[in-house]
């Protein structure tokens, strides 16, 4: 029989009566032929509690010891469903990570899944078991202590599974229904898309990371496991939400798939500095030591032997940037003019991988900016994305008016 | 190095501030030189809530689920001491029940542990591991699921793991200071024993069910376990809490070691039942069935082929016992003249393993009995304890009277 994995957030588990509307849908499932493996994360709240308690403890804590405690929400949840579950007459029961065994590295509170042996559940669907509930974001290290995966760990874990048992599909279960051409709080016309290409995904990651962590979507597009975000809170249906899939799932496509941004950017140049082979290492190099989330990177042409380099990166990080940079400047004797902040930025872009087919989309992208009046500070481009840094002011009215010249409100 | 058991029940780690000093109490232990093995439950109210949650979602729920579920609670507790005592500069590490293992039977919710491997211990505690934090409570079957060991399990698990590793003494921190001649809100001439034997704590359950299980007595009594009991918050020294051992750990004791005493009792006499082989199975095992637990049962000497038969059981069981004996007797044909309960009676006890040695106590207690004018109305005996039903506005009276006429204020 074909498998389905459903994986179930912790709004969605958040208390008896909602895991009781978890495992109505779960039974429509079985219902339709599937053996259905369910991911579960802990109940709203609880693991924010176990978290609260073992930071109580001690400020360098032992992260076997965080695992083996923050893990326990999930256990709950899971066990709690199987009993539901049951009670509905589907024969269920549940799984804990060292119990399927979810084999992971030992890497405590940020451990990679390494290996999801099949054999345990393969001989328990083959007696008759129709649900296995699993705990989500916790596997077992080869020492035999229990690990977490770290953020979005329980939407990796649903693809890992999806991804060893072959699943039909992987279905995220969230609080929104799906993936939107841009924000709907930014304009009326962003429009659900029904489908969307994994590597649009990752680039909308800024878009999708209420919706799906990066690392479960790049899991997701190596295995080429058949992603699907819904609601849990409305109406299913098999076409409900959105299919993130390899591009050849998709027939025809927008030449741009939506527009991203993020609101809260800074840009910092470094003027007139020596330019130098090592110059970009001695810069950088300090940076991402300091823990600054270094994004767009722009160097001008040199002249004279002296260069301008620009860079974006969040606006809390502009103090330590500083730091780093003029410590490292010191250091190394790199002389260069000035350093300057502008921390009134945001970052838009345009995500489609039509546009590898598709010429003169980053013209109409400029165009349609220019129209408004706005000025762009910075330019960055991939394969399938263009972005800009603007001033925060148009940030508003630079989505909409790429959503319109790119026609996205129409399917 | 010597092994100590120590554990703490879940008022004594009901808040991280608890648990601290559960810390502190461990690392007075490790100074001395012990390896520790500390058995926690869950923070008190914790266990409450999941079963809370387990009742809800299913009436006749999965033992399995339930265990999988309930067992969460220990797992954090043991996680956070850990965490604790590493804080202290302690080496310390948690052990759920399958790392371990604690491997059990399969009768889930209600299961036996079955062995302790101590190589786990023994290789970690060679490695300079100080003290191992178990999760009490749980053990795994040999199917690999979650076993939970029923009413009073965490200090079962103390004292199986006591006994595994044949520590020198197995400390149950509770929130009395002891076991007394008799509970001191009845007389304040109630005494703190220092040492009692573990077949009279047997005796005394009904009094010392508040500090230790029944389950528990019994496990260190066939594997010799030095128990003591004592409170988690007060002073800790050498001669705190009363130590329930062997016999010959005792040197000189009292004929009566201590007055027990069940306030809510029944009486129920079946009279003129025909006395024929079989009667008395025809009458109690409807009555097991119905879930009545019977205690005393007295038979009157038969004369001309019918007999009066009397037995005690707790007041609320009074109307389930009553039906199903007069079931039992239309069904198997048994003539009887009526069927009478009492329901306000009591039970007192003296109890003590020097009863095996002087004559004359059971006279000494009725003659104690009869000076305050208190009726006894039924009699039962065992080697080393004596108990009466009386009524009950009497109870007080009666376990004043006998605490005094035994001399138990006075060591």
């Amino acid at each position: 029989m074909p498998r389905l994995v459903m994986k179930f957030g912790g709004t969605s588990v958040a208390n008896l009566d909602r895991i009781r509307r978890v495992a109505k849908r779960v039974g429509v499932e079985v219902a339709k032929g599937y053996e259905v493996i369910v991911v579960v994360s802990a109940m709203s709240g609880k693991t924010n509690e176990l978290v609260g308690w073992v930071n109580e403890t001690s400020p360098l804590f032992d992260a076997r010891e965080y695992d083996a405690v923050v893990s326990s929400g999930e256990n709950v949840t899971a066990g709690l469903l199987a009993l539901i579950l049951q009670e509905n007459g589907v024969d269920a029961r549940s799984w804990q990570g060292w119990q399927v065994p979810v084999k992971t590295s030992s890497a405590h509170s940020t451990a990679r899944i390494l290996d999801i042996p099949t054999a345990n559940f393969d001989a328990k669907f083959a007696e008759g078991m129709k649900v296995a509930v699993v705990a989500g974001f916790q596997g077992v290290s080869a020492e035999g202590r229990i690990t977490t995966l770290g953020r979005g760990g329980s939407d990796t874990t649903a693809v890992a599974f999806a991804a060893a048992h072959q699943a039909e599909r992987c279905d995220i279960y969230t609080d929104v229904d799906g993936v939107y051409t841009t924000d709907p709080r930014i304009t009326s016309k962003a429009r659900k898309l029904d489908r969307i290409a994994f590597e649009e995904m990752l680039e909308l990651a800024s878009l999708g990371a209420k919706v799906l962590q990066t690392r479960s979507v790049e899991l997701a597009m190596r295995y080429k496991v058949r992603l699907r975000v819904l609601s849990s809170f409305e109406d299913m249906g098999d076409d409900a939400g959105t299919l993130v899939c390899a591009e050849e799932d998709i027939m025809e496509s927008n030449v741009v798939a939506g527009v991203a941004f993020v609101r809260d950017e800074a840009k910092m140049t470094l003027i007139s500095v020596a330019d130098r082979p090592g110059v970009s290492a001695a810069i950088f190099g300090p940076l991402a030591e300091a823990g600054v989330n270094v994004d767009m990177i722009v160097q001008n042409i040199a002249e004279d032997g002296r260069t301008d380099m620009t860079f974006s990166l969040p606006v809390d990080q502009v103090a330590r940037a500083e730091k780093a940079v003029r410590e490292a400047m010191a250091r190394e004797e790199i002389n260069f003019h000035d350093l300057i902040a502008d921390t009134d930025v945001s970052k838009v872009s345009v995500v489609g991988i039509g546009m590898r087919s598709h010429a003169g989309v980053a013209a109409r992208m400029f165009g349609a900016l220019s129209a408004e009046g706005i000025n762009i500070k910075v330019i960055t481009t991939s394969e399938i994305k263009i972005s800009v840094l603007i001033d925060r002011k148009y940030m508003e009215l630079a989505v909409q008016a790429l959503h319109d010249v790119f026609g996205l409100e129409k399917a």
